[in-house]
């Protein structure tokens, strides 16, 4: 995954605070044990209903995300019909093309976001608050991962229900998400698209999935899980 | 700081491993609360204790240590009359010499590692191991900082102290090292110093504090305190 990033940013994919992001999340899935766990594989079925039900869902594609599974994520999007937009904290328009580049590459359609990101989100800064009027901006659902919490909070406010996969169960991304996978993105994307697969056409089944998806709850388990690995790891 | 690890990698200082790995540090001084803990403060001590009592103490610097605090680098060097040498993980010449340039013109004297680095240590592949014949290769104790874990162990069997300045306390290099200080550089720099200076000419209180140091205990206490921080930032 190293690899993958440190080429994502030779080829102008990622940035340098990009890089540094990838560590942090590093360390947490250490934590974790490297592996998705019982509550990130709850919030993945959880994910996948409220895709399932959802009007509009859009997946905001970042630099490290096209970095590491383009793949993974143009599956999700086959797989869910699902709208997928490049969406950048750090824009620049040639980043963006080359993101863009890379999602087609690897499978994705119709890639919004890199010539149509003129709409802005309100409460953040021009630059930071990007967005396609086609997708994310008119979404009813954004799946996000490794977001920065305040746009987290501004996609909040606008109404949009989100998905946020991040290693960080502590992150404020993370608290403030409607399901939050603590999972790799490697790890996530897969299994929410397998999540869809099984639940595709069965709404009644999404709609009790949903219901009973408890997040604080999930995100608390997930702290235990942190807390009981630095134990063992500790003798 | 990430500012200033950005700015060394677009100077050539840092590389995209190093970005990722300040990112992996960030985390662990964010599970720490971002100060100097009281296990920290202690191994800060035992750290200048051993530097007064080595007779050839040298710094080992590499490319992210020289973009975050190349000044306070000058300065245990210069308190504690120790030797500075810039030792790369993924060496180039070109990174070494903007390393030594940056070191320079930060005041530190007569920096190694740049021109010299000839001479291998035993195990380490030959780009990885190289030093400098005048520094580590015949130092009697090296203070590392970010290092990695393989480095760490061959130091060890050429029967060197070590002084490790590592945020994460589970790392092999944490574990590996005589003593090892769970901080961030940029605060345990000039805590050394500062407790070189206090302790300067006083070998036989070194020796006391020194004998007194238990590298474990203090490691199980970073840890202690990690799972206590997740305690209340979980609430």
């Amino acid at each position: 995954m190293r690899e993958r990033l440190v080429k994502g940013f030779h080829d102008g994919l990622v940035c340098g605070e990009g890089l540094i992001a990838q560590g942090r999340g590093e360390a947490f899935d250490y934590l974790l044990g490297e592996r998705t766990t019982r509550p990130a594989g709850k919030a993945a079925k959880a994910a996948a209903a409220a895709i399932i039900l959802a009007k509009k869902p859009v997946i905001s594609v970042n630099g490290n995300l096209a970095a590491l599974c383009p793949a993974e994520v143009a599956g999700l999007a086959e797989e869910a019909g699902m709208l997928v937009e490049v969406n950048l904290f750090y824009r620049t328009e040639k980043r963006a093309r080359a993101i863009g580049k890379a999602l087609e590459k690897a499978g994705a359609k119709n890639v919004l976001g890199v010539k149509d990101a003129e709409k802005n989100i309100p409460g953040l800064g021009s630059e930071r608050g990007r967005t396609s009027k086609q997708g994310i901006h008119s979404a009813d659902l954004v799946l996000v991962s490794m977001e920065d919490g305040d746009r987290t909070e501004a996609l909040k406010r606008m109404g949009k229900k989100v998905i946020a996969i991040d290693l960080n169960p502590l992150a404020r991304t993370s608290k403030k998400a409607d399901i939050t996978v603590v999972d790799n993105v490697t790890r996530a994307f897969p299994r929410i698209a397998g999540e869809v697969r099984k639940m595709k056409g069965k709404p009644a089944l999404a709609r009790r999935v949903l219901a009973g998806h408890d997040n604080k709850g999930l995100l608390r388990e997930s702290l235990r899980l942190i807390k009981k690995r630095l134990e063992t790891l500790s003798k």
